[in-house]
Formats: structure tokens, C-alpha cells, sequence
């Protein structure tokens, strides 16, 4: 067996270790299934968007010079020679002293330059309008490289994708995008008192409550959940359980049996593997701080506390942005959490040097948003399920004063 | 034809609308897939959980008494009577004078009633322990019923699952929970200049972008969606399409084709099916305007501006929440949209009597966080792909100061 590396980590040095690790590979899947995967190539417009003039209005393609001093008092006239027809070119050509009737998004005849809004013309006869007001050149007009032009980024490999990023994927024509693949991230409950769901629990057991949480916590973060079941206080089958797992798997999932026996397994299974590695032993964060990170061969093997509230806050911290970063993902610093402002109700102690993950409700009071802390110890979830935020307390802080603005991470 | 009921609506008048509709129906699923799902039953605790006195420490079970007055001075010694079994219940029965050692998670022995941590103790020989430390009864212990109470309430019907959630309904064994359905929502898009985004456009043509956009939407939505393809400028065509999405979807949603006919043809074919009511059509906002929503027999039928980022802004600021809503969630309100505060690069004027949807970029400089606008036609797709923000100007302001701190809604 080799010497583990044992070390306690701050927060910040474990995001430090994160390009240890390699990416996922890559897919070529259907645009209408890339909402929320990460791009895995820079999209270059191929063509200019939207390609054509166009007008934004409905109303009249015309000459802008046409226009210039026309005003209520004075307006000029303008002959209708024709209508341009929605997804067609026309054979018309705007000369000086005409217009053609356009729609909202029809293309531009030859030789107009500006679209007037049908608000500010006035029909004098079937074939002539007066035009009150003037026009700049493009006014009421989409140049057709005006949305995206020829050879510009569109979007970088790295990006998560929105709707509206679809969006322009379709305008291009790319009806299939490469994109990494979902890290698939496979999940081990340890312990002698921990049963299966649908089982009844004797005294001194539990029912699996950190695997079904953690396959959904997997969803939220981008990768695909895989159960592995229960492994009792063995060595051996968590070695067998886990070598499958590492064989099939992007990372690893060891959520820590709470015996004493079990997490001594966890390390020693992880140094049973050739070229394992363990990059930390502890982290100074509450509650989280007997989170374990290996590195075997290439994969990621996480050791996470039993105690499911501890292991949820470790994920949201740690391990949802790990699998964000193997998955590709180059922008997650801004959106990692969504959080909101509020108001802390009552003063918070806390201990420097490590950052406490305080559970908080937030209540609305005259359009006031308050923070109230969810006190429990961290073996319950009720302390969870009653709160809608989180509220980190730095490393270098005493705690919070009643009535501070804090920043709360919506959960 | 019906006389339709045209009216101008402010975006507050068009959530009282959303009890109008009927909610979907409800399912049965596996836990596993229930994250993201609205239940749809009210979650009540079958039992105590966890059910038994458990360690929430490494150490040693013992009498509370027993250590009163305990100190590094004057330490009190305790007889190791034994050890509990994790997941086991023990026969061992503490009595004054005694420890049993436990570990974390594991069922307090009869007769104790607090655990003393390992690192306050030191172990004299192999069966005797010195205590340093004075405990309170059910120090370092969760209570049976100390995370939820049989009989009490957990989580009520409305509620969208999170991860902790169904980490809750794992420790109650509810292996099935009752779910909302997904609200099932087509798509049709409309206009003769729109393409398949597989063909290669002609001068006047754009590709279908719209269809690929609000079917990611939708998806972020919690909806089900539908794509019905592109239906050309003729009314016939599109009462048939809208017919068969209405009888196979919860909500059918026509992004308008942009020309003058095709949005007649919108209000035309909603009017030609009995039981139809048009409850708006114009709202508030902007861009968005020409938005429509009519209630034909118990479905929704939304019109959506033609110009992609109005149709997405529309999608954001009411589609989404009524997919919500009559997916059954009632907790829409907090957590609708994810928001951070900024301080605004320029100054922006806006027009009363209107909510003004402003696109903008954040950026971080030297710790502030900037929303600079990015200005662009409501036709270009562009300025919400550049943009990773969304900043509300009320009704009733008359714009934004440069430096005014606003939030800013994540897109």
C-alpha cells in the first residue's frame, strides 16, 4: 500500500485541482436535444444573418431621400408601383417618387433603402400615399449582416447552451452540434445500517436516503446518475463495486458509511488501486469537512460524508462545479448559483478559517426579503427541506450581524 | 364568427388570467426520475424519522449524570461495557458507571442518553475510559422523531422536487411518488418565408428559428414539447394543424408568421373553433406587444410575435410561469427568475406606461458587477445571444440612472 498524501484543503485550492482532471469526449447529437449541454466547438457564422435586407415595420420600402423635409405640414407623395410578397424576391425596383408595400420581416426591393410605417403614410388613392415624416437611410431595416455576419463567433466551445443559443444554431442551419458528452457519474452508499428504499428499517437502520439524493443532485449538475446500491462494511466488495464502477464511469460517488470501520475503507480501497492518488483528506468547510478527492488512473473518485446534509452542501459546492468543469463547461464562475438579497433576521456566529454553509428560509415582509436561519444538526435533512437558501459565511468572517445584507444561494 | 373581445392587457392582468385553465392531470413515477416534478399529493410522515436514538459522534453512549462536574482536573472514569453494532440493535444496557463505544449514525444502547466525542475522553486501559467534559442529556444525539414526526406534514402538493426532496421521500420508503403531469405544448410556426432549418434559404427566406427556440424553452419550462412544423400563409392549413395540436396538447403556442394575412389568419382560426374566447391580445410590454392568448374549450392557445427575441421574452415572462401553472406549481413566485444586482453602465430611458425588457451583458470589474445594454432590433436573434442578462424597467419609471443598482434576471 502506498503512503496516502492526507492534507486539508481551503475551498479555493480544491478548485485548484480540478484541471488534474481530464474532459469528457465528445458527441454529435440533434440541435433539438442541446439545450443545456455544453458546446464542444466554436460556431463561426457560415453565411450572413439574417441574408437579405429586411424591413422590421409594416409599411413602405421607398427611397429614403424621398423623404427628407417631409413633415405633416408638408408631405410628400409617393407612387405605389407594387407589393413585395413574404419569402419572395421581387422583380420591382424602387425608383425616386415610389414605394412598394412591405410586411414585418419581407425583403427589400431593389433600389429602396428605408421602410416608412404604415402609421405615418396616408393613403390619397389606390396607388399613392403621402408620407408625413422623414426617414433616415435603414431606418426600419435589418441590414443582412446585421444579426450575424460571415465568418464572425458566433458562440465558443465551452458555452452552455440557452434557448437562445438554439436558436441560432437553427438561423445557421446546424441542424446537429458537437457537444461534450454528460460526465456519467456512478454512485456507492456504504454502511451496515443503511437498507433499500422499499424495505422497512429495523431499529438502528436506515432506509438509502444519500443515493437517492445524490442521482438527483447528478441530474441538476449535467451528468448522468448511475446506482450502484449499498455496499455493507466490506472491503473487498467495495473494492469490487468500485473498480466496476471506475471501469464504466467518468467519477465516482463513495457517499461514507458513518462507521468508523467504513471510512477507513474508503481510503484503503482508493489505495488499493495502481496510480491512485489522494488529493485531499478534508476540507474547511461546514458542514463537509471529511470530503475525500482521489485521483485513480484518469477517473475522480469523491469520498462524501454520510450525513446527507453534509454530503448535499459538499456536492453544491464541490462537485456539481467538478462536473461542470470535466463536462467542458468554460463559463461557470457567474451562474453557479442563482442567489438573491436579503436581510439576515437574527446575528449568526461563525468560526474563521473554514466557510460555514449557513440553511436559511427566506421570508417576504412588505417587499423585504428576510434570511431566517434553519438551525439542525447536519445528520437531519428537515434542516434542507425547510429552507430555500444557503448563506455562505467566508473563511475570514466572525459571523453575520442581524439586519447585514447577505447574498443567499437559492436551493 | 364571434365578435372577438379585444383588449390591451398589463402584464399583472395577465397572471389573474391563469386560473382560467384546468391543471393537468396527475401520474405515478418512480422516485428516481421525480426530481424537477411538481408533486401532486401532499407528503405526511408515515413514521418517526430516523426512528431511534442516533450517535451523531464518534464516542462513547453513557448517563448524561454521569459526567456532571466532569473536568480536565477532575476527570470521571467510566467502564467500557461494549460496543454497538452499526445497523444493529445492541442488548447492551448502560448503567451508571458504564459507556458502550458508538460510532456516528448508530442506535443508542438502553439506558443511555448522551455520547461523549472520542477526542474528550482518554482511554485509561482497555476497558476503562477517563470523561473530561460535561454533557447535557441528548448531547451529540438526534431524537427519534428529531428530523420529522409521524404525522407531520413534509411537503405539500405544488411543490416542484428538489434534490433534497427526494432524498426525504427516500427516507419515508415512497419508492412512487404522485406527480403533474408535463404539460404538453405545440409548436406551430408560421409565414411564407420560413424554411426547415436543413435547407438552405433563398433571398427572402429565414430558417425556421422560432420552432428550435421555443422548444428549448419549453423544455426549460418543465413542459413537454412538440414541434408541429411550418405551416405556410393559408388559412385552411393551419385551422387543421391548430385543430390536432389542440386535441393531442395541454397548450398550443403559434409563433406568428410576421406578414399583415398570417396574423389575421392567428385571430381568424382562433375564432372559427366554438367554445373560443380571445382573452387578450396586446399586452404591456415590450418587445412583446402583439401577443395573444386565447382559451379555446379548456386549452391554452398563446400567439407569439414573429420577431424571435420578443417571442422569447414573451416566453420568459408569461409562458413559462403558466406552464407552471397549470403544471400544477405553487410556489412559482420566489423562484421564478434567478437574478444578481449590477450597477448599469449608461443611463437608459424607457417609456412609461410600459415594462421594458432591457437586454444586457454583466461584467465583473475589480469586484462590481456592470449591466451594459445591448441594443439591437427585437428581430435580431443576436442581442440575446451577447446578452447573459434581462433588466425590468417598470411601468412607472422613466428609466434607469447610470450607476443604479438593478437586478438582473439570469438568461
Amino acid at each position: 500500500m502506498k503512503k496516502p498524501f492526507f492534507s486539508t484543503k481551503s475551498p479555493s485550492e480544491v478548485f485548484e485541482l480540478f484541471p488534474h482532471f481530464p474532459l469528457v469526449d465528445k458527441e454529435k447529437i440533434p440541435l433539438e436535444e442541446a439545450k443545456g449541454r455544453v458546446l464542444a466547438e466554436d460556431i463561426t457564422a457560415n453565411e450572413n444573418l439574417p441574408g437579405f435586407e429586411r424591413a422590421t415595420m409594416d409599411g413602405y420600402a421607398l427611397k429614403a431621400e424621398d423623404t427628407f423635409g417631409a413633415s405633416e405640414a408638408s408631405p410628400i407623395w409617393l407612387n405605389i408601383i407594387g407589393e413585395v410578397k413574404m419569402g419572395k424576391v421581387t422583380d420591382l425596383v424602387v425608383k425616386r417618387g415610389e414605394a412598394v408595400k412591405i410586411a414585418t420581416g419581407a425583403m427589400l426591393p431593389q433600389g429602396a433603402n428605408a421602410v416608412i410605417m404604415v402609421e405615418y403614410t396616408h393613403m390619397v388613392d389606390e396607388n399613392t400615399i403621402e408620407v408625413f415624416k422623414p426617414l433616415a437611410p435603414l431606418e426600419n431595416v435589418i441590414r443582412a449582416d446585421e444579426d450575424f455576419a460571415k465568418g464572425e463567433l458566433v458562440l465558443s466551445s465551452g458555452h452552455r447552451l440557452r434557448p437562445q443559443d438554439i436558436g441560432v444554431l437553427a438561423a445557421l442551419g446546424k441542424a446537429h452540434v458537437q457537444v461534450f458528452k454528460q460526465p456519467s457519474v456512478a454512485i456507492i452508499s456504504t454502511g451496515d445500517e443503511i437498507i433499500p428504499i422499499t424495505e422497512k428499517p429495523q431499529p438502528g437502520q436506515v432506509r438509502d436516503v444519500n443515493s437517492y439524493t445524490l442521482y438527483a443532485l447528478v441530474r441538476e449538475g449535467g451528468g448522468i446518475p448511475w446506482l450502484m446500491g449499498i455496499v455493507k462494511d466490506d472491503l473487498n466488495d467495495l473494492k469490487k463495486v468500485c473498480k466496476y464502477a471506475l471501469d464504466k464511469s467518468d467519477v465516482v460517488l463513495i457517499s461514507g458509511g458513518s462507521s468508523i470501520g467504513m471510512r477507513d475503507f474508503t481510503l484503503e480501497v482508493i489505495n488499493s488501486f495502481p496510480e491512485s492518488q489522494i488529493l485531499f483528506h478534508g476540507v474547511a468547510i461546514s458542514p463537509g469537512k471529511p470530503t475525500i478527492l482521489a485521483k485513480i488512473g484518469k477517473k475522480a473518485v469523491w469520498g462524501l460524508p454520510g450525513q446527507v446534509t453534509s454530503a448535499i452542501i459538499v456536492f453544491w459546492v464541490f462537485i456539481k462545479k467538478f462536473i461542470q468543469w470535466i463536462g467542458g463547461e468554460r463559463e461557470a464562475h457567474l451562474k453557479t448559483f442563482n442567489t438573491m438579497h436579503a436581510r439576515m433576521r437574527v446575528n449568526v456566529p461563525s468560526v474563521q478559517g473554514r466557510e460555514d454553509y449557513l440553511r436559511v428560509k427566506l421570508v417576504e415582509e412588505n417587499g423585504q426579503l428576510w434570511a431566517e436561519p434553519i438551525w439542525g444538526k447536519s445528520g437531519l435533512i428537515n434542516t434542507l427541506v425547510k429552507a430555500n437558501g444557503l448563506v455562505k459565511i467566508d473563511l475570514n468572517t466572525e459571523g453575520l450581524d442581524k439586519e447585514e445584507i447577505v447574498e443567499v444561494i437559492l436551493i
